[in-house]
């Protein structure tokens, strides 16, 4: 990077390419400042042309097929703002990379799926390739983790890194309203997708979050376990109310650790005692809790999504590569980064929430804590809440400790209960 | 930095110094799969060549006199951890830059005092200047402002910046113990200083990261306006009791703001509600909040102090440096840090807790609350607990908002009045 004139493609220019387009131009003379040089945006693309926009560009530097921008000798960085997970993202980053252009995405799904692909290509052709806003919006977590907490030896991140799914269990809890009216209000006010809301409610956006810091964080290749991941959409109202009254909040926590040199990530919604730091993490922020030898535990919290923050991490990639900082994606050489083995998530011990509605007939109780004893699991509390009118009623059981797979017996043998009216609501206790 | 092998010298073997030698040693092999150098210690210095120590080290390595390390020609990255504000630290930096070593400093008093001065000579001779350990220990909070949000137009920096006064107020609130207790504690702790804690208590130590947080957010040079500085050193038991009762906490925050192109920045005491985020901030953790335009809202927390969070600090720095990361050390060119004017604090806007101790006398009440009208000072509540057997009051007075100006003025009339019988304790509302 040694010329003075720096040229930019955005590929891409939705919600977050378009306040990029905007941010860039507007803060060219901060940029030239901090980094001397003279940054030009001088090819662009997105889906539609004619798309009403809030700012106006020159048809000269619009692209029909944005591979002609990753291939164009004049395009020295290249934003990848398109979002699949494969197909075209994948081909317009691996192209640009291939002609030595440096690329800065914010497409989590691309990186957790192709990270450990596309860094190889971004180390054999000596050129970066920044990902700061696929993780965390606004926090700038990758960039903490790759440098400020460089050396640290990190054991544990824990995170909340949905700020959909924790809009709506923030609001669910303090409003009382359903999870379908406050889905319909997330929409409306641009947190959740409209037509396909599921990849970030079922926990798939997290898992691929936290598969890129464990990536990060323990200097390994990007793990394609299976994994243990829940989403949020089973959690009701009464949920709420019940976990309320036991002192707890419901959080969806994506959650990755070492354990016996094995790597155990995981996704699900979680009771967290209401006085903890990570209960208390509302609305769209996003948060994540490092724990490091020798810097001990490390918070960083911050909006979690939307343009703004969104368009503050890809500025802070772009200043980085403009200041001459060439890094591994990961942080260390490719070959560096090895496989890690899964722990068996069976072998997991924790303390469960359950939801049983039942008939209201005589005999329940008794069958369905003899299905416990059969499945070793003692109960901790239990709660029966009849509602006479509707025949039927509300058990709910919180358990002792025990192992996950005496949990998922456990459900297995509830599910064929000739009593029950539903498939049970379980929430994982977290100690945190 | 093109050559393989790295020299680095370390000047200053207390606590820090001591943990970081071992940091360095144990980490080789990580430092060498990131960065692909190879360090080497090969120079050592320190007030006291036989003072006990947990490692040991080649009598070849120590160097009686620091400048000589300073000035070696086979040193290549120097750390500087004697921590004087001027005198010798200076000088060793100084020297060090000069010689075109890199320097890395935990020294927030240097920085905050010298650290125009310093950069411009690291600009000059084209090494880095590294001083992310000055600041909040093991929060990576320098390096967050320059890389993470660069680009982001930071308003305002709020922080809990000093460990040893943040543990004194938790536990006198959590424990019920004076002041003086609990010092004592923090010392045997290794928390406070025992020699002379004054540095901490007074509010200094505070506000030097604060003009260190200043020059970095706002991009300007570092400033020498008379502050705004109160310490913790007057702060009572019976202080904490009533901040309780009332739903509020004390800490004790620094905060930097740019008000109408001024530089506004303090160091006090404040009443915070209990249920905000700052106030939750317990024992020797650190925390700092930061309002940025994209970003909006960042908070970052950690352990504020200590060799654990310090040396963590240190190894990131030399990383940056190690990496190839040759940067300005406030993020862009010393001629382009303007200096800023200071905002009139007398122009401040708060309401106040004042706790003052008067003889139990008729017409104390009167008396007091004529000196408030007579400055233009409402109360908003006033609660009077007397103690008949020891003949006095205490009048504890929550005030409207109104001017510092005006507080001022009231303080100075307060002091004549002849009821009472010692300083009053006033102690700023801040909205959070």
């Amino acid at each position: 990077m040694l010329k003075k004139n720096i040229n930019i493609g955005i590929v891409g220019l939705g919600q977050i390419g378009g306040r990029l387009y905007k941010e860039i131009l507007s803060k060219k003379n901060d940029i030239e400042i901090k980094t001397e040089k003279k940054v030009n945006i001088i090819a662009i693309s997105a889906k539609n042309y004619k798309k009403r926009r809030s700012f106006k560009f020159s048809k000269k530097i619009f692209y029909k097929n944005p591979l002609d921008i990753a291939k164009n000798p004049h395009v020295d960085i290249l934003f990848e703002l398109i979002g699949h997970p494969n197909g075209i993202s994948k081909k317009v980053v691996e192209i640009a990379l291939k002609n030595k252009k440096h690329v800065i995405t914010a497409n989590k799904a691309l990186m957790a799926k192709n990270g450990d692909y596309l860094s190889l290509v971004a180390e054999k052709n000596r050129v970066n390739l920044e990902f700061e806003a696929a993780v965390g919006g606004g926090i700038p977590i990758l960039r903490t983790i790759k440098d400020g907490l460089a050396t640290n030896k990190i054991n544990k991140v824990v995170g909340i890194l949905n700020g959909t799914c924790n809009y709506i269990l923030s609001e669910m809890h303090s409003l009382k309203d359903s999870f379908r009216n406050v889905l319909k209000r997330a929409q409306s006010l641009g947190y959740a997708e409209i037509s396909n809301p599921k990849f970030d409610l079922n926990g798939n956006d997290t898992l691929s979050k936290v598969r890129i810091l464990s990536a990060l964080a323990f200097n390994k290749k990007i793990s394609t376990n299976k994994c243990l991941m829940d989403g949020i959409e089973d959690i009701e109202l009464e949920d709420m109310a019940i976990a309320d009254k036991l002192n707890f909040k419901i959080k969806l926590l994506g959650i990755t650790e070492i354990i016996n040199n094995k790597l155990f990530e995981r996704v699900h919604p979680c009771l967290i005692k209401k006085d903890t730091y990570i209960a208390n993490i509302n609305g769209v922020m996003n948060a994540v809790i490092l724990e490091g030898e020798p810097v001990g535990e490390s918070v960083l919290q911050g909006e979690g999504a939307g343009p703004g923050p969104t368009s503050s991490a890809l500025m802070s990639d772009l200043l980085s590569i403009l200041r001459g900082n060439i890094k591994y994606p990961f942080g260390l050489p490719n070959n560096k980064r090895k496989r890690i083995s899964s722990y068996d998530q069976k072998l997991y011990v924790n303390s469960f929430y359950l939801r049983i509605q039942v008939k209201d007939k005589h005999g329940v109780l008794s069958s369905i804590t003899k299905t416990f004893t059969k499945n070793k699991i003692s109960i901790k509390n239990l709660i029966q809440n009849p509602d006479k009118k509707n025949k039927k009623s509300n058990i709910i059981i919180i358990t002792h400790e025990n192992l996950e797979k005496n949990f998922i017996n456990l459900l297995r043998s509830l599910k064929q209960n000739k009593f029950l009216l539903k498939k049970p609501t379980f929430i994982r206790i977290e100690k945190i």
